[in-house]
Parts: structure tokens; sequence; C-alpha cells
């Protein structure tokens, strides 16, 4: 398939022409930062250097010598019958995997689309945030480039995010990580003794169990706070938990949001029953439909200890996260992180702090394309009799529950077909049983969905109704 | 204290004029990179346009438009009576620190000197590593950005070094991680049970000692290899030990070196015996006299894991290490991993490449910088009377034996004139004893060191001979 841009719509993402710049370096420039930025993707073709001519209104030889420009240095390249073609340079690479199963140690083949990671592609202006971030670069290389709590510009960018969400809060309080799992990872190892008991509700994020484990921890299943908080409650009476790690904002896997009276609950349970909350808020940012109503649970629950991260508001490949701890635990947090690792890189830092500062939250852009790609595997509840949704109004994947038993054997199916799914027991607290749920994350891009929704609906004809399966209730 | 930099040092330091460029501005951009490189410090006085014109052989029109292009971006300003000074955008960064001591989470005063670490500043080039991955960027951040084992051209450039040096090593067996002591918990995490017989040497690196506590570790201490080698192999033999966690290139803090008989001997104890290796090589690069002549230790045991860093190589604020694992404990290793953190960032990861690819080792420069530093602080052999080294061939430190059990004291009395040091106690096994041990680390420049060895010397002087004092054997 060709990929073509038109030279009116060039015209528009270029923008103004800047003013005493010479006409040519103007626009390889911005045919460059287009491609930086994934606006324009490796095989574009761009338009001729005739219909540009016109668009633009420069001359002929402004556009050629434009063209000539990017061609040296790899961002387009002349194909004999397609004119010229964008290119990136190292050529495209394939998407990576937030690894939530073994497989994704493994790379993935061209064709196959992975869907066992909910993380989206980089925001727009990424690039640009990079080039500023290495232009201040000079002022840290001179030192050690050590910052185990983090760089102070990124420290209190952070903290200013929070007081804005309605949550005051000191620079003190935030210790910067390379991502939300490395600060779970963390607050377990200084909190948490062996065999404690920790409480978490099934389904939830694989990879948190899987830290919880490593830590040393006896996990307690509950059910979804939005379904049953009563059962909540007594399991956190009963259990004489230490701990509790939620994520009230757009759940995953089920995009579940907690309401400021489930908030309010849970927090006054935590605090009469001498739990720690730990509230994973990876996903807070990526509200859809309108923004979360509730406030954040640090402002219900002073003293929880909140985890955060860059990777899906920015780019998972900047590896930032962060801890906001209250002050009494926070000492305990930084010591216990220094025996895991010593701090995050200063590059990194310094760009999410220029996002934080310029951009403060998903862009318009990325929204509007999470919500298209949403769209499409809504569009699986037509094609697949039987699957049901509670389509969330914000996060990054679809819960689906199925008619029949068969989860396992859907994403056998679909692997046949080219695409890969984590089963539901994959959410299960104890790692076995939701064989009626299958989780969908809309994180890829509409066109690439339209192809894994084919293959999920022609695998769902061959496995869903097939006899043994059993039928629900 | 006023730097300045001649008009003839800085032609030297610019080298050849690019030709066809205009002149300013390849004058404007080499000095840029000179500063980016860290090469011209903050503060620093250029030289006057008339002194630039005579040593340069350029216009006066040249000078004066290259300067002003410097002002603009904020990498010079006019100060009346000195003429143009150097800036750093942003401002300078007071010194990091690897954080050995619960000290290093405050940030230092402006006037301290911190030689609790041995950190030294970026290679130069790091700028230009830095820019040239920015431009390969655009590949990558299509994509969701998550590489679990490392970028694959990185996990290629990490082989190929250890083939180099003697060990070939298939990319399969490279797992990237943020730093070295990041890759130590990973594979204690993977491989260590609770209360696992662990040997150390002991003085040994503070970090990895708490990396093994919290890993639930039991560490047994050992003499050190190059010292007592059959104590060594008595306490392997004794303890039922599972692991040996060993820096045979440059041992921190001691810096010595295991011959080639030692490691065989080791190797042959660890095979016999079931003892995991552990090797960290993150010292190996830093041979300041000669390369070290041994040969690795995964060629004498070929199922070691090895750890290794650009920490010390390029630079610590990367943050990029990696492990060297045997086939049969690199997923296992891989999995525990994942338990800690999602992997490393990709641009640290395409500067790290770059670099091993471009510069592969410690640069010359970088070489000579440390061998300065190093004479100085072997200076205090004659300032501090009774005081006795071992001058090491590379490596950053100098483990010092004092005359009399004073190593607290000295650290005390140091702190008080602005040096902060950590004492001998803090590189013990049980972390009490090795009084008579002060560390002190050669990784900053000539001049801070030689403030720092007048306040070390001072301080000696304090307390070194006071009565109470134990004299020594």
């Amino acid at each position: 398939m060709e990929t073509r841009v038109s030279a009116r719509r060039l015209s528009v993402l270029l923008g103004p022409r800047v003013a005493g710049a010479p006409a040519y370096g103007w626009l390889a420039d911005g045919i460059r930062r287009l491609v930086a930025d994934g606006r324009l993707l490796h095989g574009t073709r761009l338009p001729s250097e005739r219909e540009l001519v016109t668009a633009l209104g420069v001359s002929r030889t402004t556009v050629t010598r434009a063209y000539g420009v990017l061609r040296e240095r790899g961002y387009a390249s002349a194909v004999r019958g397609s004119g010229t073609v964008v290119q990136v340079p190292g050529g495209p690479v394939a998407g990576g995997g937030e690894p939530l199963e073994l497989s994704a140690l493994q790379p993935s083949g061209e064709d196959v689309i992975d869907l066992t990671c909910a993380a989206p592609a980089a925001t727009p202006g990424l690039n640009r945030a990079y080039e500023w971030a290495v232009e201040r670069m000079p002022s840290f290389i001179a030192g050690a480039g050590y910052f185990p709590l983090g760089v102070p510009e990124l420290r209190e960018a952070i903290a200013t995010r929070y007081a804005e969400r309605g949550v005051p809060t000191d620079p003190d309080q935030i210790i910067v990580t390379t991502g939300a799992l490395a600060g779970l990872a963390a607050i377990f190892r200084a909190t948490l003794h062996r065999a404690d008991p920790v409480v978490v509700e099934s389904p939830t994020y694989p990879n948190s169990l899987r830290a919880l484990q490593h830590a040393g921890a006896r996990v307690v299943g509950a059910p979804l706070v939005t379904e049953a908080i009563d059962d909540v409650a007594g399991v956190i009476r009963r259990s004489g938990v230490r701990m509790m790690v939620a994520m009230p904002d757009f759940h995953n896997p089920t995009g579940a949001v907690w309401s400021d009276e489930e908030r309010a609950r849970i927090a006054r349970k935590w605090r009469s029953s001498g739990v720690t909350g730990v509230v994973d808020e990876t996903m807070s940012d990526i509200w859809l439909d309108r923004p979360i109503d509730a406030r954040p649970m640090a402002g219900h629950a002073p003293d929880c200890v909140t985890v955060g991260s860059a990777s899906k508001t920015f780019w998972g490949g900047l590896r930032i996260g962060w801890i906001r701890a209250p002050h009494a635990l926070s000492g305990a947090i930084a010591r216990a992180r220094l025996s895991m690792d010593l701090g995050a890189p200063v590059l990194e830092q310094l760009v999410v702090a220029r996002l934080l500062r310029t951009q403060r939250e998903l862009s318009a852009e990325s929204r509007q394309r999470i919500t298209d790609s949403r769209r499409v595997l809504l569009g699986l509840a037509e094609r697949c009799p039987g699957w049901q949704v509670d389509a969330p109004a914000g996060g990054l994947s679809l819960w689906w529950h199925l008619p029949t038993e068969s989860s396992t054997a859907l994403v056998t199916a679909a692997e046949r077909r080219g695409v890969l799914l984590a089963p539901g027991s994959l959410f299960a607290v104890d790692g076995r049983g939701l064989e009626r749920w299958i989780r969908t994350p809309y994180a890829l891009d509409e066109m690439t969905l339209r192809r894994a929704a084919d293959a999920i609906a022609e695998a769902w004809s061959e496995v869903g109704m097939r006899p043994g399966a059993v039928r629900s209730h």
C-alpha cells in the first residue's frame, strides 16, 4: 500500500513560512521535523516538485534544493516512478512491546501485530524536546551525572503537576525512577516484609503482580472496587493486610474509574486498618471522552504512595516514571531504590521536565488518535456475537466478556493469524480462570487495528462457538 | 578565581578551519562544541577579539560576529571589564555523586567537594553522540519504545566489545540495564534464595553489598584474592556458598587486579564448588599505566555472569549498564529484571552503541585527565606522615593505610573543611572495622583535588596523631 501526502496537506502541516531564513532551509527543516515527529511516515510519497511550487508559492529551485538536502541527510530518497519518498534515517522499526509475557522477550516478526501490550506511539513534539534537552546537556556533563532522587527541575515539574491536579506536593516528596514499575519495585522493597499480605483487585495489571511476587509478598485477590466495594472492604478487614495496590484511574485492564465516594471509602478503610495504599496512576492522563472528575487518590488518602509515568502520556521509550511519597516514607523508599539502581538518565529527565512544562498532559492529537483506534476495536461488538464490553472513558484497553470459556483458544487462533493477545488468565491474581475474558489494547494506530480486528473476528468465528465451549449464564 | 583561555590555546583546541563554511560559523560552532564537551568551563574568559584575530588569522568582523552568535545562543556573555566569558546554557551544575551514603541524597553545597563517589566527568565527544542519537530517534518513536533486553544495535556493540577482549559473545547473552548496579540486582533476584550465603572480598564496593542484603543474601566476608587466595578458597569450601561477587579488574576500593593465575584458580574453585561467579567489570576500562594483561574472568570461567557499565568509561549520567550471562541463566535473569523495570531508555542506548563503535574504550584525553588527578592525591603520601598506599595501575581510587585507627575522625575533620569522604568502615562487609583505612577517589579534576588534598592534609594534622589514637603495628 502506498501512502502519499498531498501538496495542500503538506502546506498545512508545515505552517507559515519563517521570515528571514532561506526558503529551501525552512522547507527542508519543516519536512524533517514532520518526519521526526512521526507525522510523515517512512515510505510516504511527497508531492511532486511542481505541485509543491504551486501550493507553497515558492520557486522551483527552492523545492529542488530542499528535496536535495533531505535526500543528502537521509530523510528522503528518489524512487523511480514514485518521485520523492520519505525515509526515516536508519529505517523503520517494528513496534516494541510492554512485556506482559515471555513471548515479548522474543522480537516479533514483521507482520505480527502485538496486542499483548498497551503502549502508544510518541507524542508529537517529542523530537523537539530531545533537541532542546541536548542543548541543555553542557551544564550537566561536567558533573558526575548522578541524581539518585531525580534532576531538581523534573522533581519540581512533577510536583507542580500534582498541585494542578489538586494535590499540593513538595518536590522533596518526588523520587524519579526508570518507569512506574521501577517505582513500584522500590516501594515494595522499602515497605514489605516476606509473606506480608497485599490486596489487589482481580483482574489486575500483570507486571505489578509479578513485582509483588518477586518482593516476597502474599498476594490476596479482591473483586473490583467499582463492582463490589463491600467485598473489598471485607477482604481488607479479614486478612490482616499490610498494603493495597490500586489503579483507580482507568484500571488496567478494565478501564474502570473510581468515583469520589469510592475513593473516600477506600481511603477511610486504609486509614482505619493501617493499610498502606499504593496507587498506580499510569493511565490518569489517558482520558478520551472527558477528564476524570474525581480527586486524585492522594487527595483522599494523604498517606498513600503514588506512582506515575511518562510512558503513556509522552512515550514508553523515555523510561521515566516517578514516586510521590508521604514525607514519612520518602527516605525509606529512596534508600531501597538505591539498592536497585542509582537514578534515571539526565537527558530523559530534561525531556520529560520540558514536556510537563510545555504540554502538561496528553496532546489533543494523541487523544484523537487513541480515540479513533478505540472506535475500531469497539466495532468487534458487532462482529463477534455475544461479546460484551463496558466501553471505558479512557485508558488503553477494552476488557471483553466472552459468551464462552474460550479466552485461551481465542489467543491461539488469533496468533495463527498474526495477532498476539494476552489471555484473560494472565490478569488473574492466581494466574488461573478468567477464561471468559479477553483484553484488546487499542494503543496501536487505526490502520493496524483494522487488520487486527479482522484477524480477531475470524479467529472468533473459528473457536468461539465450537462444541465443548461452555455457554455463559 | 578567574579562568581564562589564551588565544593560542583556543586555536589549538579549535583545530584546522573547515573549508567552505563561513568563518564566523566555524568559529562559533567550534567554541560551542568545546563548551558542550566540557573543555571550556562556565566562567572561562575568552581571548579578546584582537588577540583572536591575530591567533587565527581571521578578520575582526568574523570574531565579532561569532562572539555575537554565542551570546545570542546563551554560550557566552559580555562581562564589563572581563570581555567575553563562557556561559553554559542553563548555568553550571554542581557535581552529582555516586550515593555511597545517605548524605549523598542531599544535594551538596556549592563549595563542598564530594569524595564519597568515584565518578568522573563525561568523555569528550559525548555531546556529539547525543546529537547523532537524536537524529536516529525518528525510526524509533513511531514504535512503543520498549526493548526489555536492549536495543539490538547496542547488544551487538557490547557483544563485539567482549569478543575484542577475547571472550566470544552472542548478542543474545547481553541484557542492557540502567547501570551495573541494576544488573547486579537483577542477577541476585534471579539466582538467590533467602539466606543463601554469598562470598565477597572485604573491603568491597558498598552498593553491591547493599544490593545483596536487600536481596536477602547472607553475606560472608573473605580476604582479598590478591592478598590471601588460600584463605578465600577456604571460605568458599567451608560455608556452602552459592555465589561469589568479585571485582578482579581494579577492585573498588583497593585498585587491585587479579593475575591470570589467580583468575584460573578462583574459576576452578567456582566450578568445583558449584558457585556462581558474578564479576563486576565496571572499572575494567580505567587502566592508566598499562592495559590489564590478564584475560577477562569470563575467559577463565565460562559460566560466570559479568556486569559492565558505561558510567566510568563514558558518563554516569547515561545510566546504561549491561549483563553478560551464560545461555543457561539469561532467561531467568531477563525475567527477574522485568519485575524491576521494563528496559533502559532508547536514546541513551543509541548513544552508548555509538560510543562503543567509534571510541570503544576510555578516551586518551580522559585517561590523561584521570592520571593527572591521581598524581595529585598520591601526593598525600608526603603530606600525611605514616600514610601508605599501593599505587593502583588503574581504577578511580586510592585505598590508604593510616598509621592510627582514625578513619572516622578524619572524615569528620575533613567534612568541617568542606571535603566529604567515606570512612573505611563503609567498605567493610559487616559495616564495622577498617578504622585504619580511608578511600580517596581521584575522579574529579586536578584543580578541585588540589583543594581537596589541602583540606585532607590539614584535617590529618588535626586528628591523625592526637593522643588516644591507637598506633599501628
